[in-house]
């Protein structure tokens, strides 16, 4: 699988939902596999909250593989061998594409908070934007989980015509309270540590230690994308083996867990980008810009694939189910369907229960 | 209704769970209604993490009454005309019994973190010692929820012929990691706290501005006491009026809820009492001091009445449920029952929709 990774540059204005103006901007993206000649066989893969523009593949040196490389690669669900797939940080992120630790052109100030708020429909617009930029006017697929199903769902309904195929997991169609509530506690988490500084950060000073207000949050977060059963089956109410049940610092496996993913998570992700990330989702609701729910759904051409998780904490079952009770009531039955997947695991199974759902996406993209 | 409020001081060492001492200590109780000349009529109330013995009617001047006022009162399901209510502070809480902002005798120093880790299993015990110097050898009733219920069971178990109805609602028989989870994010938010100075903190310092450390932690735990659909409800996507859906900082209504309660209860509550009360949460298994769940259970000789609600995402039906599956396993059916209240609301239900389980309570406590 041939992976390259590129950046691109624009000069034009991004024109954003809020009324402001992003410019210039980048925008670091991935691709596996070759374009063929009649450059109809690209597939969008949309990233979540936390991923990157590296979905598939090893760097030199790499320990881990990207974020879907079971999902993506030779021969695989999404196969590289007949696709040529793209994935895209998505700009507000901070793996290279214009967020808030951009330098705001043209001085080398950084944005910090007066980065502009986007919106899943942003995010989606500026890939829309690139794809122009490499020439290619219609996708095969676009493809994403949470955050990233919410950039396909919207992609489905603001550019009708441009995918074949659009499969959304494990998101919604308006975040609820839910949700937000729980991106509330790290967004305050963030805030009000001191170490933020009202914005003013230096970055390099969480590299080594991690910056706790994320690492915090963070953890709330982790509960939110697993589930009670798979907790259960993962750590149980085992204990650290070394701490005294009696001791009030001693853990219990779950605690180490929450600790190491969120204190790790901290040392290499921005605490503005998780703002503006998770801001972008609490206010992500596809109705807005039509009068209804049924007005923006009835937009959509390409046809529709949505898939959740049945423990999903997160993104539950009924909202995914929503859409296609809301597209099948105005007779676009022959374009959605619905597929529950069995797990336990929660919200993460779209990261993780891959063998769950790879036929049913392969079957889709064959089609 | 005679409400009282009174102090015991115990010279007599307190033997903890852990092998520690407590010594000497003091309980914070309060009383409604009148003991009979039989001293068979007393109702113990078992409060919950961030409860006190403040359980019903109204202190002078108070705009708010106790926190299960609904329920326990004259003519109401717990009839303070009929029965002697006790509710006690529990030790390691911060509202007058022994905890870790207490000074240790004969120093004045505070405990703060020498404080020893306290269990249910001890909260239960201190409460039977005061019951054996009030002169009450039996009860007629003892009913909790949450931490509460933890203690109604816990008491069932450890002091098989005391009570002669047990009501446990909204609680568990072990404490799961999904609920552990979301006490690690208060305590760590806590501990990480700079202004927590290592447990060393000036109560003092929070009155005014509240403690962030616990506010946001306390966030996380409104989160696990509401449920999704409760919350959408209250407050749907509605977003406060005056603030702008493309600013970073507005606000949507469940954000300004979840700020509310959060700074609000860490102007009045103890950081050191949340973590060590939080502690005993999380290490509470009913199995514990015993081969089995089975040979605990099998202890019981009250009559066992298991209350959950439906939508509880803190402490599931399932766990209640399971309680039951094994009492009646080993031929103790005649002892248990279980109700599962069809709500919505999630776990804050027990001390909100009282109306669906009173009649329950009331018909339990007339038997």
């Amino acid at each position: 699988m041939k992976i390259v990774t590129k950046k691109e540059s624009f000069t034009n204005p991004l024109y954003l939902e809020s009324g402001r103006i992003l410019e210039p901007y980048k925008l670091v993206y991935e691709t596996y596999g070759e374009m063929n000649e009649a450059r109809d066989n690209a597939v969008l893969i949309t990233h979540a909250l936390s991923g990157s523009h590296h979905a598939a593949g090893r760097y030199e040196g790499d320990r881990k593989a990207g974020w879907w490389d079971g999902l993506i690669g030779d021969g695989k669900a999404i196969d590289t061998k007949r696709f040529f797939v793209i994935c895209v940080n998505v700009i507000g992120s901070c793996y290279g594409s214009t967020g808030p630790m951009s330098r705001m052109y043209p001085s080398q100030e950084r944005y910090r908070l007066k980065f502009p708020v986007i919106t899943v429909k942003d995010m989606v617009k500026a890939q829309r934007i690139l794809l122009d930029r490499l020439g290619i006017d219609r996708l095969h697929a676009i493809v994403g989980g949470s955050m990233g199903g919410m950039q396909a769902l919207r992609f489905a309904i603001e550019y009708p015509n441009f995918a074949k195929h659009t499969i959304a997991m494990a998101a919604t169609h308006a975040t609820r309270p839910w949700a937000i509530a729980f991106n509330k506690v790290v967004q305050e988490a963030i805030v009000k540590d001191p170490k933020f500084k009202n914005g003013n950060y230096d970055p390099d000073d969480f590299k080594e230690e991690g910056f706790t207000g994320l690492a915090v949050g963070r953890m709330a977060g982790h509960i939110s994308y697993l589930s009670p059963e798979s907790m259960d089956r993962k750590f149980g109410r085992s204990y650290v083996e070394t701490d005294g049940l009696f001791e009030l610092f001693g853990k219990f496996q779950v605690e180490r867990y929450l600790e190491y993913n969120g204190y790790g998570f901290s040392k290499w992700f921005d605490p503005l980008s998780y703002l503006y990330i998770t801001k972008a989702i609490n206010i992500f609701d596809v109705s807005r810009g039509y009068d209804t729910l049924d007005e923006a759904l009835g937009r959509i051409r390409s046809d529709l694939h949505l898939i959740s998780f049945k423990r999903d904490m997160l993104f539950m079952p009924e909202e995914m189910k929503e859409i296609e009770i809301v597209m099948k009531a105005q007779g676009q039955g022959g374009l959605v369907s619905y597929y529950e997947v069995d797990s336990d695991y929660g919200h993460d199974a779209f990261l993780v229960e891959l063998d769950k759902f790879s036929d049913y996406v392969a079957h889709v993209i064959d089609r």
